[in-house]
């Protein structure tokens, strides 16, 4: 085994070891240590430049790295196999990817006021926007020795007293914490309860004197950028949001090359990993420390994202999505719950997926075209999702078409010499003064 | 800290560390090596005997150990503190009751004719010995650039087509493999199904060669015995037996010491993972090995045991049990999975719990009552358990009554000197010879 180092320009090393012949890119994944690959390691975009500190690394010459450049020690990871004990030095811009990523601030006003007139322009259009969740109150007789009726139906009696419904399904979770609820509150206790014609389903039971929330998760799930809220799910107030680069970067840039990724030994598992462990569910502790919820009351979860990333997301085979008949395993499913993928959330929770509607049309298309209200005009609009994936939809209240193909590769880099991601570095805006007709721009990552 | 050696008479040595002033019968429980102690570590029983073979302990002097064993080096674990680095020797007998505990055998021809004459009583009495659940063969047409209906809606309108009910049910466990079958098996494949009026549950699909089995996992959680069997739930075989101790006994013989263990910090996890993981999981494996099945292909369990018991199992608070009024969590309840408690079997697999009808006259007293047809007949009969925890009901076709008391102890030696488990020393059959009135006894351990 060979020790390879991995140096930064801030921050401790990564020590970690390699088999001989092993390429330096893949070292660096498996070590989780970001460097950023938009092509996924062909060396087509020559992103992934380390420059080679001590030891010795067997390298191929290729146009992204001059003569000049070699002789100062840099190497594109992805062409570069581990001979014996080696030490790089990863650029901060080879990383940035990961940590500085720029994305929408939902907190400014003008973001809020898009939520708001969204959520206008839908009701407007005869959509309620409501949900079967509800905190119900309910009051026991405390248990004697002449009324030893067991609590769980003492608590099935209850809800069904206050909820005027026969059946209650009362799952592990709360049979688990309700001796000791009810005690705690003298057999007074909150329950969260979802109510449909058939039933009532007990998501929760909480003491008297805690804050019961009905948190609920909403997710959109880019090819590159996760966004994520948790909102009240009866005021219909934004409790917390969060934004970060979808773990799964490192796999590729684009669909395709995570796809392919994900058929070697164990992707899938890395895969989905990427996601939900190392993206979703960090954002889901962070935002639940701000809204000051336990994520134990996320009791819901709606996740757009494109097939490809809602197959991962599940770790499902998204291979027959990549060969010809591009078959997708699911448009849609109404049986997934949190505890199926590990989303640290309710374990009962439901995750409602926005329905794909084509292998290369997702979600994230669906649930724009629903909330842009474009199928509701008598104009043709003109839907646009410039994403890692892009994707358009065309049409008004009488018909619709869509289709997809790979947009943000042009801009990042994946393929080109000079795009790069929308990180450090980047020109985010341009602009020529109409007087002077003076150009200027700004660079992500400058000052003002 | 002190290091802490376990010597056996057979096998390796388990070395740990401990604090000074913690107690030896605590640090062998933590790491795992089995003593003996049904007394729960009380000083009462002076079964948890082990030698000290160099450092030392700081240990009461007990009716149990007499002066010149004291002087070889006898100790009470349970009353003995750790002082520095100290070597035990656990002798066989201590730990004897994890491994040699002698149970039924239910491959013996008697053994089997009990089942036989059980099952046909059964079904004389009227009661039907069914299940709802099914292994059914669907086909489907291969997915073409014209047809690019996604793998779920395919597979829907075929389960659809074969039990004509519309409603059909996926779970993710399903949808997860759905992908690899179809394209192994060129889109035909044999599902395990469970059909109610309702709905249509899909618990698995198989490519067509694969042998499919309809396993159901049957389970008598005993204070300290647990028994199981694995049946196919099509046919009413049994495929496979197992027996073992239960792993929670090192934390007391009987259900109230293992209730105030499991009001130590961490308890009920620790009583969960002693029964689970490290009892029936096991079981579960060897079982499924010897029928040659995935336990993935056993889709429910019937589990029975007494009120404490199915809590402890399920890791639920049971000290209501014990203290006035004696309440328990639940007597039955219909929302128990594999998964919610990690039983190493299909993780939708529904687990029916024997109901309860007490707080110390559980499931495994009226599963017993039902079978043993006492409710069926004129004539009063009288069912005994005798386990650890004994039980009697009483009755006809007419009314039933029962109690419930400690049993086991008063032979397995909890508080008196000369009672011990059933395992290597103890006496296990008595015979007096009707000519020559010469008793004989035959010891388990003995040859012949």
């Amino acid at each position: 085994m060979a020790k390879v180092t991995f140096r930064f320009e801030e921050g401790e090393p990564v020590v970690t070891y390699a088999t001989e012949g092993e390429r330096l890119l893949e070292v660096a994944q498996k070590s989780n240590v970001p460097i950023d690959a938009p092509c996924s390691g062909n060396a087509s975009c020559g992103k992934c430049r380390v420059r080679l500190v001590s030891g010795e690394l067997d390298s191929k010459i290729t146009r992204h790295i001059s003569e000049e450049e070699y002789q100062n020690g840099w190497r594109l990871a992805c062409v570069s196999t581990v001979k014996g004990d080696v030490e790089v030095e990863v650029p901060d811009i080879a990383s940035a990817y990961r940590s500085r990523m720029k994305v929408a601030d939902l907190s400014s006003p003008s973001e809020i006021a898009i939520f708001e007139d969204t959520k206008k322009k839908i009701t407007d259009a005869g959509l309620e926007l409501k949900n079967s969740m509800q905190v119900i109150t309910i009051s026991m007789e405390e248990p004697t020795l002449d009324d030893t009726m067991p609590d769980n139906e003492r608590v099935t009696w209850a809800v069904q007293a206050a909820t005027g419904l026969e059946r209650v399904r009362i799952p592990y979770s709360v049979l688990k914490k309700m001796p000791d609820v009810l005690r705690e509150s003298h057999f007074q206790a909150q329950c969260v309860v979802r109510v449909t014609a058939n039933d009532v389903f007990l998501y929760d039971m909480l003491p008297m004197e805690a804050k019961a929330v009905v948190g609920g998760l909403v997710v959109d799930i880019g090819t590159t950028t996760v966004s994520a809220l948790i909102v009240d799910m009866l005021s219909g107030e934004i409790l917390a949001k969060a934004s970060s680069g979808n773990g799964q970067i490192r796999y590729g840039a684009d669909v395709i090359n995570r796809i392919i990724e994900s058929q070697k030994p164990g992707g899938h598992e890395r895969l989905q990993n990427a996601i939900i462990k190392e993206t979703l569910n960090p954002m889901i502790s962070n935002m639940c420390r701000a809204a000051k919820i336990s994520s134990q009351q996320i009791y819901r979860a709606a996740i757009a994202g494109n097939t490809t990333m809602e197959h991962l997301m599940m770790g499902i085979n998204a291979d027959p999505l990549r060969m010809e008949p591009y078959i997708p395993a699911f448009f849609k499913t109404n049986s997934l719950f949190a505890s199926d993928v590990n989303l640290a959330i309710h374990p009962d929770a439901h995750i409602i997926l926005a329905p794909n509607i084509g292998s290369y049309v997702g979600g994230d298309i669906t649930a724009g075209a629903l909330v842009s209200m474009i199928w509701n005009r008598p104009e043709m609009s003109l839907f646009i999702d410039l994403g890692t994936n892009g994707e358009l939809a065309f049409g008004n209240s009488d018909f619709m078409v869509s289709c997809a193909c790979s947009a943000g590769p042009a801009f990042e880099g994946g393929d080109i010499s000079c795009g790069m991601r929308a990180t450090d570095g980047a020109i985010e805006k341009c602009t020529i003064d109409p007087e002077t007709m003076e150009p200027s721009y700004h660079v992500i990552g400058d000052e003002g």
